[in-house]
């Protein structure tokens, strides 16, 4: 951390519900050491977090600076769900002292980090077609929230589109799924898909799948989780195959709705938890279970993500992008 | 019909599920007088109908053409359901003699012409916003089939992409649409959107109303509208009311999914037809019904696009638009 950097420094940052990581990139291209992790709480907003990371990297100028937030961007403003902080493109430059600064959703970053990830970090799904080269992509988010980004590839560039697809109405494949959408309609008033699709979703699948064998019981995302791992908990291991369902039939609609023959990627801390029981729960026949069109549907093939910087890769590659411009 | 042409003239043609309409334009701009209309049974392709088109209009060159078809195009290649005709770029390049030449679907074509329509030919259905200038539209068609077609509007001009929307699962909402899901999945195997937002989709909703209040009747689209109309047959009114809020939960859906601050528009025959009758079925209602969303919705006013040729005029934008980059 006392190495000195060029001037040519782009300044990168990852705001999450928790924890906003910074880093310094060059040339598009992440510098790992240099990344770093604030406790939101702890500070008022993001000027101080990167007046004080700039202070220990000791980095003389900034050219530019990108921002990715776990929130809905409008006119270039980010808004954080609990977190009372003010994210626009003047604070991010006067903070930064970066004369080109951008400001996305956290979703549309995943989507400028593609093809730029290590091949090692990318778990398949399902594997039946090749990702086709400067097709649409598609990003889907399962976290904290539940979003997507479309990335779509043309001759100027990469344009990866926001969106607040979490809050459609949950899709309701079969009676199974329909009583999980009454019991949230019950509880929630409105059965969106994030509130099944998301850290909470998956506590309120639980929930629901604990009171239809019987005893409704509560239990922490985290402890599901553990509890899948150690098989000790059949309504765990039963809520992860409803929640798999879900997340299948939803992609699905998406990649209907968007054609990324060019590869859906799954990102996101809940999606890397339940990754590696996807493909067991039946991710793929969920997925593919569309009538008519299930045939088209294998088109689609569709990886997780497990890299955790890669919104600061993307944030480095769509700053260097818009300055190539 | 005896005028002759300038060289620069661009031919372009809507393929639809019967008839395809041919027609030239010049600097983009639709000629009213030249469109002519062909049934499709009375020809083996594409190539016979230009053929004849251009020895009547006596057109001596066409520096370019764009085709709108009613069906999903990959690679360039449009597929059309019910109608054996291979539509391609080098078949048209050859047809019409064109050097410049693109193919898109009939949604995509739409969405090329917004922006260019006469205003007249708008009906307004959900007014409370004010489309905002250079931001995402959307446009939903209802007729033969459902699909849609986001338009993002670039700094290199303007991108809208193919979707197979129509195939995702029919949301269900509330206890009528549950019903009408199971029906329609009990009859067809899959309760796709386009199941019941279609003609044939309105012809099965009419079923499924009758079949409710105690005797399944089968009544054509045609006739339903009729009824409607003459307010002579309680089920047809019925139909109308469930059909509306279907569309409307459909499009508010894809509101969340590509954001259409720019405001949403309703084409197709089944859309037009019962465009006189969404706001008084309450579509704004069920539109802006999505819990703790609603207010959001209320930012994307929605629109039915009256004007028949629409998808014409949008080829000749979109070929306009290729020509000058």
């Amino acid at each position: 951390m006392t190495q000195t950097h060029a001037n040519d420094h782009i300044l990168v940052a990852d705001i999450g519900g928790t924890n906003t990581r910074v880093a310094l990139a060059k040339d598009a291209t992440l510098i790992p050491s240099t990344i770093r992790r604030f406790r939101n709480s702890a500070y008022s907003g993001l000027t101080p977090v990167i007046h004080e990371y700039l202070s220990k990297e000791k980095a003389v100028k900034i050219a530019g600076a990108c921002v990715a937030a776990a929130g809905p961007v409008h006119d270039d403003v980010a808004e954080m769900t609990n977190l009372d902080w003010t994210i626009d493109k003047p604070s991010l430059a006067q903070a930064s002292g970066a004369q080109t600064v951008a400001i996305l959703n956290d979703l549309q970053a995943q989507g400028h980090a593609l093809g730029f990830l290590d091949q090692a970090s990318l778990r398949p799904i399902i594997t039946g077609a090749i990702p086709k080269a400067n097709a649409t992509k598609l990003v889907i988010g399962v976290g904290t929230g539940f979003n997507a980004a479309p990335i779509f590839e043309t001759p100027q560039g990469r344009l990866v589109t926001p969106s607040e697809c979490g809050h459609i109405n949950l899709p309701v494949h079969n009676d199974e799924q329909r009583r999980l959408s009454d019991f949230i309609k019950c509880k929630h008033g409105f059965a969106g898909v994030e509130e099944a699709l998301s850290g909470r979703g998956l506590e309120r699948v639980y929930e629901w799948v604990s009171g239809e064998s019987g005893e409704t019981q509560l239990k922490s995302a985290a402890d599901i989780m553990a509890s899948v791992e150690l098989k000790n908990d059949p309504q765990a291991l039963k809520t992860i195959q409803v929640f798999s369902d879900i997340l299948a039939t939803a992609a699905s609609n998406l990649a209907l709705i968007h054609l990324p023959l060019g590869g859906i990627y799954l990102v996101g801390g809940v999606t890397r938890a339940i990754a590696p029981y996807l493909r067991a729960n039946g991710f793929e026949k969920a997925f593919t279970d569309k009538g008519r069109f299930s045939d088209f549907l294998e088109d689609f093939p569709v990886q997780v993500v497990e890299d955790d910087y890669a919104a600061l890769t993307g944030c480095a590659h769509h700053l260097a992008a818009l300055s190539h411009l």
